[in-house]
């Protein structure tokens, strides 16, 4: 399942060569990434509530064309690796023109909030696993 | 006592008019307080592990001149006022030329950190509150 | 005329507090303020392309309650003064209890993208200002 | 060349996880980039102003243990591939315990500043480039 979420590039996220700092395009990874489990019922914030978290452990960027502030953009979301331990989501942003500007992805662990170990979703939570994994 | 903080602006602290972003000065009053608290023995980090934590409750802040990437500049950071249940802080920023370039001022709650409500620090920790109040 | 906006805060947004730190006001307020204009047929980036910056000179904000990640707040943005040097804008937020969370106000300057001298905007942009004049 | 950065996690940069928001690193790498640069004489800032701006194409981050609030950070910072077109650069950023916490790479363009287009840096700036290659 691809999910789309729309950005306004804010002021503050352009810096001094007039484009959106690319820096920021994680925090609309995670973003939309938000978005697309809200989409299905899953809240990141009451994952966390039940004990889980999700640190990220890798990330990688492409930048092909800027970003530019109050001209909206579009995040086309996907799952495209899940096992009990980790997840790995794909992003790819596009202009309003339909250009592809940007693309990336992201890898992330389930870990226990506890101690930051990582944990094994599909025993901890099978419901939520199997709800993701009808996602790929 | 008045401390000093130097920090030089990051480039992603611009915005496209070629200045830093005024959202940035409230981050940098921040550190400052941080940099004078860890000046005098008082560390943040170790204040929250014992249970107490400091929301802010006002944020005042007057911007005269802009402020430049890679172009340091200093902060002045004194506290002002001193209760059992709140503390303010007063910031001057200088640019390199020793011009005033912005004056903050925030002030903060003493707080308990299981549950945000306010709690007396002159009882909680005395020795810290005496430490502060010599400050003034 | 009051504009509101919805705002889902951001994981990034948040602090080891566990609430949105209160720095992202500033920014929130900045989003608000272009989807105010936006909504009037005023575009910032065209203002900004006709030579015309708007640097921010006074930011007063008060926090009432927290702010969470996921959870959805409101701004009601209301532009308060205008002359023909600067305008002020007021912004309450609420969240999805309509309690009210925070009060801010941010006062800017009309200014010369050339050399961030302040401008008339009465004289450079007569219809601009008649249309926020009417905002009043 | 090596060149070692200190930074200090601040506060803002936590997320309530409790640890530094991994877009942060991006940000580190960019002020330890900058801290280079400008330790053999070679300032971003300068650069701008000669017309050459450097966006970036490509930026890839390994997370292997968090980083926290007021807990200095290293980063060593190695210039790893230059060519007329691009520039790469490595960052290993280190805990004060000296356990590797972070890898990054960054990969930029050398670009023309009116209009974005790749520009031939050894062409353009001679002793620039010359000094660059020596940091190989």
């Amino acid at each position: 399942m691809i999910f789309t979420s729309k950005i306004i590039p804010r002021y503050v996220e352009t810096d001094q060569m007039g484009i959106v700092h690319h820096s920021v395009y994680a925090i609309w990874y995670e973003q939309a990434r938000t978005e697309y489990f809200n989409s299905i019922g899953i809240r990141y914030d009451e994952i966390e509530k039940s004990g889980i978290i999700t640190p990220l452990i890798e990330l990688n960027c492409n930048y092909k064309k800027p970003a530019y502030y109050n001209q909206e953009i579009y995040i086309k979301t996907k799952l495209i690796e899940l096992t009990p331990a980790t997840f790995t989501v794909e992003y790819n942003i596009y202009d309003k023109d339909e250009e592809l500007i940007n693309i990336g992805v992201t890898k992330l662990v389930w870990a226990d909030a506890k101690n930051f170990k990582i944990t094994n979703l599909k025993r901890r939570n099978f419901e939520m696993y199997k709800k993701l994994e009808q996602l790929l």
